[in-house]
């Protein structure tokens, strides 16, 4: 067999995420390593909690990069904030919906969801509809959803759910960092995102933000949650709790990666996080113009597209796996449709480095070249 | 506040992990990202399997680093492994069996405990008597227990699981490319590691191995396990099953820390996995000369002392704390002792690259200067 060192193509990420990180933050995964329970070490776990709380816009104490992808930032919201037999109320506006609805059953929650079609979001009257008629525990949603690139409104929803006592869960895997996401302002409990999208560091950790009610949720479980991994009572033991310094061996940290995350969010605040939306806006309307002069048109309705996250209908007499083979052979990814999108659009992502006047026209070129238009 | 670049202070690493990674493995980590179902990755993908099959020494199919750290690998053994009142036998020679223990409880268990003093070494007559009072589903045990310095012996034990019909699973977190672990001859049906011990790699995998009869009863359970994360069925969707080429979307995986791994692998690979487990018996060796020169001894019977993680036992008269901090200040790190042996012991690695005559050296250097012997 064959073992050759790893020398990848240059790809330009516009799919769905990873997107392609900074140099800077590939340059910083590579420092040289120090123990996680180094001093040094400490205050780098420190400074990543802050950035990543005013990304959050949250004062809530308990925001980390879980040691996981973004997958399993929701996997241990779920499995920390459900016990057995809890009611969860999930919308599903696509796959990642469909995703939140298992992890929930799989916590033991008895799960009701509030379903509609792949491309439409959910109203809140339905919502408080289903709320008001069996006060669900948990209230969880996707707020940009990576499947069909529909923008969930989130504010009234948490509002409701709040009222009625539930906590409020969302899933910001795609939108954090691209669009705002307002914790605090809108009263959302928990949340979790990835590293690898509009963050733009490569993947691997699932930064997550508890609120106080979520974390009174966590400490008066009557039995720990099945997952010792992922358990947020042991974690911030390590993470440091509140005013305490001391910190307590769980996991070891994978460095490198808050490392490189940690780069990833000097860079968010370097530019400002108002100005990095304003990005993600300008070059989504860059991409949107570009394609419609290709006769290309996005499959989301106009009323809640999300920038960073564009499904692209197939027009008729194109084949879906041959354009996105011509565009990965000159270098350019973008993915299929997903589910019952599959075969009839592409998935495009402008994501952190990627929504860009520069990259966007790169995508356009090549989208040209290839469709012959 | 002060948001400084990461530059981190140089480390040598001879705690019981991370150890420091080659600056090809740091290199290779840091290449150009490409997407998780690039075919370029899926390639880096079956690579890393052979190569992880190879250190294993197994045929195993299912055999791939986990997304998360050793501790998530062994959290995906124990969910998978275990249903709901299923009875597991637990030996427990140090914090890490407890930790197992702990797992194997939340997935649900009935555990039964074998337990020695800190230092000891279950015998396998021992396994044997508690094997044939209560045939258990499954029985788990610590090859290198990293709080006491210790190696359990295995091959006979796994031959009695496997006779009594339980599986045999092991936590080889700190053994692995260090000492033999020989999966397919000692008859093991399950075991985990970690990256960044003997294998040099950053933290943040954990390289797991699934033996036929352990995926039997993955594929058999009644119900999916609570973790969706860590759902074997849903991984090897991903990683891919048997001679299948088709790959399904299942988490994004982390490119970047898998690159690294690689390359961690190939290292092993040129350097041949016996030549290795020899060098770090040889700096062992150097290393237990030079400390009896300075008046200090190990803590661990030597009939059953791992060549990678020493605990030394601290003189009369000498304070833990204020020598550990002596040795930093010189960019050495040590780790205290845990549990019952905190403050009576320090804990130094020598792991991978620092399994070496010149980095043992530095650290006897070290060692003298602080102790003023």
């Amino acid at each position: 067999m064959q073992l050759p060192s790893i020398d990848p193509p240059d790809r330009l990420l516009t799919g769905p995420g990873p997107s392609n990180p900074d140099p800077r933050v590939l340059e910083a995964m590579a420092k040289p390593m120090v123990g996680h329970l180094d001093p040094y070490f400490l205050e780098v776990m420190d400074r990543t909690m802050t950035m990543l709380r005013s990304l959050y816009r949250t004062n809530n104490h308990h925001t980390i990069p879980m040691s996981g992808t973004g997958t399993a930032g929701l996997e241990a919201i779920m499995l920390n904030l459900i016990e057995p037999g809890d009611h969860a109320l999930i919308g599903v506006i696509g796959y990642f919906g469909q995703r939140l609805q298992e992890m929930a059953m799989r916590a033991g929650a008895t799960v009701r969801v509030i379903e509609v079609p792949f491309g439409e979001v959910i109203q809140p009257d339905t919502m408080a509809a289903a709320i008001a008629e069996q006060p669900p525990s948990l209230v969880a949603l996707v707020h940009a959803e990576t499947s069909t690139g529909a923008e969930q409104p989130l504010a009234d929803i948490a509002r409701m759910a709040r009222e009625a006592g539930a906590l409020m869960v969302i899933d910001c895997v795609t939108s954090l960092g691209g669009i705002a996401v307002e914790i605090d302002v809108w009263g959302i409990d928990a949340a979790g995102s990835c590293s690898q999208k509009c963050i733009g560091a490569p993947p691997g950790l699932g930064p997550v933000t508890f609120g106080p009610r979520a974390m009174e949720k966590v400490r008066s479980r009557a039995a720990a949650p099945p997952t010792w991994y992922l358990d947020l009572n042991l974690l911030f033991q390590y993470w440091g709790e509140g005013e305490s310094k001391a910190r307590a061996f769980h996991h070891t940290a994978p460095v490198s990666s808050i490392y490189a995350f940690h780069e990833a969010l000097r860079l968010i605040h370097e530019e400002g996080v108002e100005a990095r939306w304003e990005r993600h806006r300008r070059a989504h309307a860059q991409f949107v113009e570009g394609i419609a002069e290709l006769g290309l048109s996005l499959f989301t309705p106009v009323e809640h597209r999300l920038p960073m996250l564009n499904v692209i209908e197939i027009p008729d007499g194109v084949d879906d796996a041959p354009v996105r083979a011509a565009l990965l052979a000159r270098g350019i990814e973008v993915a299929p449709g997903f589910g019952p999108l599959s075969g009839k659009t592409w998935r495009v992502g402008l994501m952190g480095t990627n929504a860009t006047d520069e990259r966007v026209g790169r995508l356009l070129e090549g989208l040209k070249e290839v469709l012959g238009r």
